[in-house]
């Protein structure tokens, strides 16, 4: 039996301690004075009544009573929601520990879904996922992961080829025969490229879901005195970023997170680039050039009254999208550019916040790269593996192109298979568990 | 219909978003997509299901039904237990809202169990009181006052004062018979003595349950040097106040709490007492003076090389209860005296953290003041009150000595009956109980 306080920590109007495992109910019941013993409660249904040891009362409780399996960790359980201050939440813990449960590690209640078969091993991480979720973006991709469309990918594409893998294993009991292919071979190149072409998606999709999971990174460059800090303060509505009239005001990059419809975006500050002498500007620069190349969308901030600065050497190695940005429009005489792209860029002024044009853009261009496709990778874990997957397909396509015996097939069968398997958790060992349920918070 | 987050802000597993009022259930149902409909749950049952608007899903849930008169505020009420992520949490009270419930306010739940007749007002206050507190003698009195300990004191007092001012009341309507008295003198004589004597013992017990309820207050007081602040951080275990071989090194005084046996204590460290014509030490320890007087115990720290400081003067105006300690044990040769006590002083060494027998000694005493009663006033508005009732119920039993009439008794028993009505809340009005429910967290 393992215990946890469930709800976040703090005092709050109630708590909820959560007890699970195949003795939770009597050990409530121990603990438990109402209307009725837990024992004889019916599933799902909330009890009224005292946390009592011998004459001392410590909180009068409402206990949720879940019966196995039809529970979140697939055992009984029993969900205690007491007052929430500090003090009785520590001590029906202390209770409960004392009763016979154990403090629940990080997640296990999420681990113990898992191992009795609640959930794959992609939705456990999806409750991970979705508690930690800051964004409407990130919170639809943690749930729709929790509901499975990773797993349910993953399962029919795993269940096919394991189908293949035993027939071809079965031609190997029959190695005496050669003539014998169980396996239809031309049946066989058609499912791997299938397979291959929907990891490949897979895959190129993680660099969406990965931006959701953890913001966009949006890198703010240009010359320096453009306005670049005075941009990041604009975005973010609050004074995060230093400014000053001083060239080289800004030396390392800064970063905060911006939610805009729904869309977590990584805002990253950088110095301005130039040519300098100054040893600590000069590692400014280089960190920023290094912001930009790994960037998704890069702010190119320019000024109206400077002759538009080549871009082409600030711009080397970078791969994200450019938005070209033209700013300290409040100085040009007479004619208002808000809201107007001069040429192909967006004119905008930062000191007056008049910078709504280029939030639309960042949005636009979210939005755009996020429609690629209907199930999306988002953990690292999961890319690796299926880049092994994919691997490991391909080299099963190329074997069956140059007619490679079933023995040797087989084995480049079995590693995607594994690969596969490793992903919703079929194949597993203990590290990779504990890694995985160490990052949940305790009471999950 | 209202609705509030009612777990700690934050974080967490999970979190309780609590919905009540009339149409409440139809309101949940019209974002809740389950097996069945709330609608149709049993009373007290929890159901599975999404959160879901068109075709927008918010997050997997749980909700609790309960049904009116059979819940916390006595309406229906449902509790939506979702995803403790802070974004969830907040976007459904965004869709709660939309779909028509308005936003609670602090102690707005508790405000409607006190109005829909749930419980009184000294149970609306010890709600918040045990959402409070922070020791084990603080929850205890919070959960009796919950249980209804002052209630039922009051309660039984009032209807039998009530009985006798009807009667006499009634003698009035029949003024033209002036040898009428349906209400026994000499039994009202009994029942005010009887009364008078509750309210005392009730307004007695609140020096203590104040103390419970905001800690009992120790002040350390001494010469100059003599290890005080050594002391205060040995107590608490960590380095809160400066220490240095300097007299006059802490000039403010210096607040801390400390739980020993489920005791909260305040601890008090004070600036050295000694002549001095430093204007800023003199102001501090003019508020070590004051700091001592209003404390219930003080530990007078001594040095055992000092010749015994004539404690007179520093121990005038002081009417808590002293303990003599002699400090920096560790500096007498050969001599343990760790734990003993030297003529009727504490032997402790602050710097060695031989301070246990000091540890013992203010446990000892803080039980001994709290056996003083089982029914224990800890609300400066009720300890008022009864101050009120107490002074009306002597002018009642004054003027039954003095046989005043029936007229003139009759407005002192009012005024005995209206005072204990307002602590219950039998008699309320609107600005108190806004006074009492603005303290209380939202979600409660």
């Amino acid at each position: 039996m393992i215990c946890a306080i469930s709800t976040a920590y703090g005092v709050g109007g109630i708590a909820v301690i959560r007890v699970s495992g195949e003795q939770a109910i009597p050990i409530v019941d121990s603990l438990f004075v109402g209307r009725v013993p837990l024992h004889d409660a019916a599933a799902n249904t909330i009890h009224f009544g005292r946390i009592q040891r011998e004459k001392e009362i410590l909180d009068e409780v409402l206990c949720s009573v879940f019966r196995a399996p039809h529970s979140f960790t697939g055992e009984d359980t029993v969900e205690i929601a007491c007052h929430g201050s500090l003090f009785i939440q520590q001590e029906l813990l202390r209770w409960l520990i004392d009763a016979g449960c154990k403090a629940a590690e990080p997640g296990e209640f999420t681990r113990r879904a898992f191992l009795n078969g609640k959930m794959d091993l992609t939705q456990a991480e999806a409750v991970a996922d979705l508690i930690a979720a800051q964004s409407k973006a990130e919170k639809d991709l943690a749930l729709s992961q929790l509901r499975g469309s990773v797993s349910n990918e993953l399962a029919s594409l795993r269940e096919r080829l394991l189908h293949f893998t035993s027939l071809i294993e079965l031609e190997l009991d029959f190695a005496d025969h050669e003539e014998l292919e169980f396996a239809d071979r031309s049946e066989l190149t058609q499912l791997a490229g299938e397979i291959g072409k929907k990891l490949e998606a897979l895959l190129a999709s993680f660099r969406t879901g990965n931006a959701i999971r953890n913001g966009i990174s949006v890198a703010i460059i240009g010359a320096p005195n453009v306005g670049k800090s005075t941009l990041l303060n604009a975005l973010l509505g609050e004074q995060r970023a230093i400014v000053s009239d001083i060239q080289g005001t800004t030396r390392d990059t800064i970063e905060d997170t911006l939610v805009l419809d729904g869309i977590l975006f990584r805002l990253i500050d950088t110095a301005g680039l130039r040519e300098t002498s100054d040893t600590l500007e000069n590692m400014g620069i280089e960190r920023s050039r290094k912001a930009a190349e790994q960037a998704q969308i890069i702010i190119h901030v320019n000024e109206p009254n400077h002759s538009i600065s080549p871009s082409g050497k600030e711009l080397d190695g970078i791969t994200g999208t450019i938005i070209e940005v033209l700013n300290k429009c409040d100085l040009l005489d007479g004619v208002s550019l808000q809201g107007e792209t001069h040429g192909s860029r967006l004119s905008i002024s930062a000191k007056n916040g008049d910078i709504e044009p280029l939030k639309r853009e960042l949005v636009r261009i979210a939005k755009e790269s996020m429609q690629t496709s209907a199930v999306m990778l988002s953990n690292a874990r999961h890319y690796e593996a299926i880049t092994r997957a994919h691997e490991a397909i391909l080299r099963v396509q190329d074997g069956l192109k140059q007619g490679l015996s079933g023995e040797l097939l087989s084995m480049d069968l079995q590693d995607c298979l594994s690969a596969l398997g490793e992903v919703t958790g079929q194949i597993t060992n203990a590290e990779v568990l504990s890694n995985i349920f160490s990052k949940f918070c305790i009471g999950k």
